[in-house]
């Protein structure tokens, strides 16, 4: 499957395997879109990606080519290796049918992010209860840094802008298009992904 | 123990129940020290606290007086009722041997906050890949809004100055005096803890 670029579908996610040393593409075909990714370590579950060590590490939450996303165990899970816009959060878990009741109560209720990673997650014995922050890619959630103060705001993807990242061990990875209205300007669109080995 | 306030020494950890309706202070009795909190439920220790989902639904960094801390469930954990400080943490995972060697190349390793909270936790059932981003009380993070680049300064707390939680659910609280020379201004200091019956 080396190079073969895979949609997923509006308010929907994925799972698979990469190899250490495989690298991971995520595109935004339409422009304004949202993934989530989810990494946990292929051959002991309980490693996962942790945003707070990451954080601590690369002393930015604007995290961009060049830094390294990190394992609960402080070991490096993946490494950005380009990346077409610069604006992603790693501060918010994946949005869910609790979210879509608080920020959304006139909408039909939705399993989210959340509810799509648990789904795609399953099969490879990965429970709900382990899904931590999600490195949110092209999510665009500034911080006031006078008062504290954070919002959700449209995504600053352009059809086909990408991030790529290199696997630093093997893998198990979670990836979704977002179902939350505002994280994606209040449209559903596809996410795409690529796999290539080294 | 209702009323007892309880000292945790310095660069060391605690771990203690507490029932619904009760009341936890946390107490800097000198001053610029930081005190890393977690809490778990204490009928099912697979719900966790989480930053993420607490961030979501405060849209702030800054915690404060009225916050509630949520679980990976979605369901609150604790609710801050005082605070005479206004500045903490939620972003940053506790210190460890891993960020010791990172930060502190020079100095003596140390098994920081994480390691300080897996001992104190282990007791009740706790093991240390389930420890996530901490509640980090008075541990002062200021944010560039316009750079994302976040700094580790000292505290803003001065002597006696403290945050007080009511539980929300029955919880296992684990609670350290912070290790980390960064987060404290450079002196080790002890923190005090009070848990009140409702």
């Amino acid at each position: 499957m080396s190079g073969a670029t895979v949609e997923i579908p509006p308010r929907s996610g994925d799972a698979f395997r990469m190899a250490k040393g495989d690298s991971l593409t995520v595109i935004d075909p339409r422009g304004r879109q949202v993934a989530d990714l989810l990494a946990f370590n292929a051959d002991d579950l309980d490693e996962v990606i942790s945003s707070g060590r990451t954080l601590d590490y690369a002393e930015t939450i604007r995290l961009t080519k060049g830094h390294k996303l990190y394992s609960n165990r402080s070991r490096v899970m993946l490494e950005i290796i380009e990346d077409t816009v610069g604006m992603h959060d790693f501060l918010l878990t994946p949005c869910s049918v609790d979210t879509f009741d608080h920020f959304y109560p006139d909408l039909p209720r939705h399993r989210g992010c959340f509810g799509n990673l648990a789904a795609a997650l399953e099969p490879y014995g990965v429970v709900p209860d382990r899904i931590p922050v999600a490195f949110n890619c092209f999510m665009n959630v500034p911080i006031d840094g006078a008062t504290g103060k954070l919002e959700v705001l449209p995504p600053l993807s352009g059809p086909g802008d990408h991030i790529r990242f290199v696997a630093h061990m093997d893998l198990v990875i979670g990836l979704t298009a977002c179902s939350a209205p505002a994280s994606n300007g209040g449209s559903f669109k596809p996410i795409e992904y690529r796999v290539e080995q080294a």
